[in-house]
């Protein structure tokens, strides 16, 4: 098991060497790369330089991988989400008092969406969905005469902006409400891995064995609900991950009838 | 939203015909059950004798129903057990130390299955496999001198007993080890919904509404991977679930290798 | 057992009266508060103009009472503190990586000084100390080519800013230096109480009954270690709170050592 | 930072004179020992036949220490009681239906009477205290009148025996209730510490450095409440530490009116 940090040195051609170098001294027959598209970029590299076997498997809390329904880390990361939000919600409620909440997703609102489904927020700020503050602000003081403690998950990368961004919006448009805003950050990124990683994490590894022991190279691992598939690393690395944006709906299905 | 309870009026014509009347008088056009087996055979029975449609929503933490990959609060439990062996593995390793941890699964051993492999155990006993003490006793030794504080996971409907009769039936098999027990009991019933569970619970039941708003009955939803699927009441209760035996692969992998 | 909120009303003499007329029609004999600084003086309000006896509980996650040494609620507070922090401090560690942690107390820094001591943290800004931006970004050069992952604890209330304002003052003067910022919100007013908490809610609610049987008014009830004390709320209200800032030296003997 | 565990070796004068040699040659000129009684006495016979100063600290979950009100470790273990209870009595609740919950406490009943508080137990059986079956049984047909779900908390080393046997003796003497049982065992001896834990123990690790460097010796560090104190190590080993049993008048207290 090797510890990773980003290397500049890796991504030039004497980096590589350096690094194949060391793979032989080592005698290592084969190479399994956890990560997301940046460490699949490099695994690829290796595997065309060098002639050794490689197999991705997608661990990125972000989701955000082609090939897979869920990467290793992202349900724990929800878990985080939805932990953080219940305590919000646990504060005395009041019904003009509304929370924004930021979340990790720079370029994708996984995240941002699955944890404002589980939490039961009030709205979702999202990269893929061009956000509207004004309106944004309207559906909010409806919502407010019927719910108290009202949550706004936003993913950080949305377009209006991260959470302190989208509140100092939001404050000219919404006097007589009382506005915070909690930035999780790097909170998203620990915790003890839940039960479902776990579970996915030993399955994926252990399937990685047996398609290296097999003369199986280049592909990434998926799952596809429970089953475990593959997918070229080519096609994991070449297509953009997209969140399932039918679930807004789930959102505004709640917001009308809680 | 209405708690249930068992209720052995509710298994005679007449108890059926209060509930009935009651669900008329209230204008329920609707019924969606959450629950295992036994809620949804009375819900058939309700549904015949009414003419009212009726969805089933798989609610229980042992994950034993036919037609769907998982049910509503399996997840949740699965981390309540994850969670209690983390603990105990933290405690000060030693080599000739075994744990047994019992869990819930009378009939099944879902939890058993899936709680050992995601908390890495030594070995686990389930309804579905034959257990041998003898041998569990031979492997437990030869895995003692890989890794301390090994754990050993036990359905409570194990063929061999709970933990107190494996712990009973272990002792003048294991002279020098030092074995302990823990019976986790109705904790595994409790604790704050997951996030996957949370997911699961949301989408399901806005499923049930757009069902019957479109006249389907009779049905029970089920998860594939991700995706909803449907299958009839009948089918759901006329068959039995079962794990994946497959998994118990892994564990006897993560044996050999750890 | 009465819910509340901040009342305008209840600041002017005609509110109280109202407060007063609905205590006597519904037979209240004696008033236990639960709260900080100003509950406790609309409570002497009350029990002056009315001829009610009047006990004090101190709750606060912010610790900020005189006459007790801890509130209800700042365990528990101090608890998802020191668990946000350990799963920052999860992340693959880096030596040049530095994580600002926002935690509630506008006037005090009980939280930011106990979390920070409880977490490990490498530094910690309070109001009840001049911050000194330019000597904490060269100790946290010093401290960084020890240990990874460093973390600063700032008290919202910091005469430096909050720690969105410490990271923009930061980054100029540490440059190779990666910054992140986490800001808790109210996250930290809810979640499950600990143990601690609720041991010391139940004792003191005991304690207040006891006090009114036997005749006491106007005292607030403390905690001086494990035993509960009594103070008058006129000294409770009157005087200031301040955290032991000998504990600073703690984090400074850790800072050289680790 | 030594690691240790018990050892048949150190109780032998040999034993010892190896442990001596191996402190000499590494140049060790104190000795910090974290532990309870067993550790202490061996510390002591190791300071008189070498000459190195020893201060104690108290680490035991199960806070049986004379001379301080906590140990470390006790804190985070009545968080796992509190926490399972809860899980507990998250289950459907029922009238007839009764929990006994098995916490570690061979000879003392601290975990057991505070962990029972802090979770409205029903009801607590210590050693320190004569167990009456037959009247626990009245008391909680009585009790289960007025509220559903109870709890009885069980120290393992009560004199009527563990959850099992109290179970045992019970069912013949409830008939019509639903008795169920969970053993928490070494559960308790894991999980992250708590807040308190950290501060305690950073606190008292920073005091016992102060006191070694001040030349004090054969101490163990004791916390009054908040305060740091010390009491010699004789007289710590030679007192037993009490549970403060006017603790349970809480618990009946709370029986009374809930």
């Amino acid at each position: 098991m090797l510890g990773t940090a980003r290397s500049e040195k890796f991504k030039t051609k004497e980096g590589r060497t350096e690094a194949i170098t060391n793979l032989e001294l080592n005698n290592i027959e084969g190479f399994i790369c956890i990560g997301g598209d940046g460490s699949f970029k490099g695994a690829q590299l290796l595997a065309e330089e060098m002639n050794i076997p490689v197999i991705g498997i997608p661990g990125t809390i972000d989701n955000d991988m082609y090939g897979t329904d869920h990467t290793i880390g992202f349900d724990t990361a929800l878990n985080t989400v939805v932990d953080a939000v219940d305590k919000i919600k646990d504060t005395a409620g009041s019904h003009n008092r509304i929370f924004l909440i930021e979340v990790m997703g720079r370029d994708a609102g996984f995240i941002a969406l699955d944890g404002a489904i589980s939490s039961g927020a009030a709205s979702v700020l999202i990269p893929e969905e061009r956000s509207n503050i004004q309106l944004l602000a309207e559906e909010l003081k409806l919502q407010s005469m019927r719910r108290s403690n009202l949550i706004v998950v936003v993913a950080e990368g949305d377009d209006a902006g991260g959470a302190k961004d989208i509140y100092d919006k939001l404050i000219p448009l919404m006097e007589g409400y009382e506005l915070r805003y909690t930035i999780l950050g790097h909170v998203q990124r620990g915790g003890k891995p839940s039960a479902y990683d776990r579970l996915l994490a030993t399955r994926m590894g252990t399937y990685a064995v047996e398609l290296l022991q097999a003369g199986v190279t280049d592909v990434m691992i998926g799952a596809d609900g429970d089953r475990l598939t593959t997918v070229s690393l080519q096609e994991a690395v070449n297509n953009k991950a997209e969140p399932d944006l039918s679930k807004l709906n789930v959102i505004k299905l709640l917001k009308t009838v809680s």
